[in-house]
């Protein structure tokens, strides 16, 4: 929840020894030292003009619209963070919500698993949950930093400083050198340098080039 | 992993109580039984071509291109399920990814998470990121079962019997009883009332229309 943003946890009858084991988790502490326990679902949700309720079930007796965590999410997105409080509701990590516990509920969502593999740890399905609910389309097209390509005229003194240590240790024959130059050139764009890469090749080519032409 | 459908995992040098402890997951043990551990990174990632390290650290100084999970999960995704490995790389729950296994890694990526709680649980971040690999753009639009509205007739009569419960009960004053109608017509639609409900709620009204005429 920490990790996510999301602070305003509600627990229904915990069990009292793990809450309070819980509450040692330091970084979360806020979070824990603030949640509220209740009696029931009813209680817990008492505010909130949206309850939607957690299952690893897909069959479809469930009696409410169920939506893949995808859908859910962006049902949910826009009104996040608004003034009205929305519950998602999850059930114990060993016997999920109830008939009774999903009968508060408006719709309920699925976090789309192999079906093999029933339930999930609770743990990790809040987490997903609530990662899904800050995902953001535009973060799919983001990268930082952004990769800057080496130009055009470093990658050709790269070239350059390459053949030349090449010619010098016998890797370029006379006759073919024309063709091994572009055959090099062509390698040599085909390797994806960066910018900020070019100065320790420039140095490593340096390098090699002053031990190949024997010291000098 | 096994909720996801990814088999593979490799560890390195684990801390051997905690793997033992873990083999212990009944329905995971298929994965943790063929699960190889590696005296060394470069042991475990060999035949994978693409590497990718996760990390909680935000800074720029990792040398590396840094994705969002969003981005990054883009970019392997065409990949998945093929033929050829790729290794998602994970630190030490306390430590992370060192400086000597990012250098493993082609690229890195990061959870978007609130700055201010840095790290995550490492089994939530793992969810969280094969959660991502397999999740799909489509399964954003889709909801099952298809919610089924109550048709206009079915809305209509509902309206009717609603009205004449009212009028029963001396609700409806005679001079304004049109506009009423209007109004409790627009009530009912605003009500989104699904098909598979209305027998129930005919006969709940039925019911009530029984009482309120005197049980005749």
């Amino acid at each position: 929840m920490s990790n996510f943003g999301f602070t305003d946890l509600r627990l229904v009858n915990p069990y009292d020894v793990a809450f309070q084991e819980a509450r040692s988790a330091v970084r979360s502490k806020y979070i824990l030292d603030q949640a509220t326990v209740h009696q029931s679902i009813s209680e817990a949700v008492a505010g909130c003009t949206l309850v939607v309720g957690s299952t690893a079930v897909g069959h479809r007796d469930l009696h409410l619209p169920l939506y893949p965590l995808e859908a859910a999410a962006a049902r949910i997105r826009p009104s996040l963070d608004g003034e009205v409080p929305i519950a998602l509701l999850f059930g114990s990590e060993k016997f999920g919500l109830s008939n009774e516990d999903m009968s508060h509920c408006h719709w309920l969502l699925r976090i789309p698993t192999r079906s093999e593999h029933g339930s999930m740890n609770l743990g990790q399905a809040v987490a997903i949950c609530l990662y899904e609910l800050r995902r953001s389309e535009e973060r799919a097209d983001l990268q930082y930093p952004p990769p800057q390509g080496a130009d055009a005229a470093e990658l050709e003194r790269f070239t350059e400083a390459l053949l030349a240590i090449l010619s010098e240790s016998g890797y370029v024959n006379e006759r073919t050198a024309e063709s091994t130059q572009l055959k090099l050139r062509r390698l040599v764009r085909r390797l994806g340098l960066n910018a900020g890469d070019m100065e320790t090749w420039h140095g490593i080519l340096r390098q090699i080039g002053w031990k190949v032409r024997g010291g000098k």
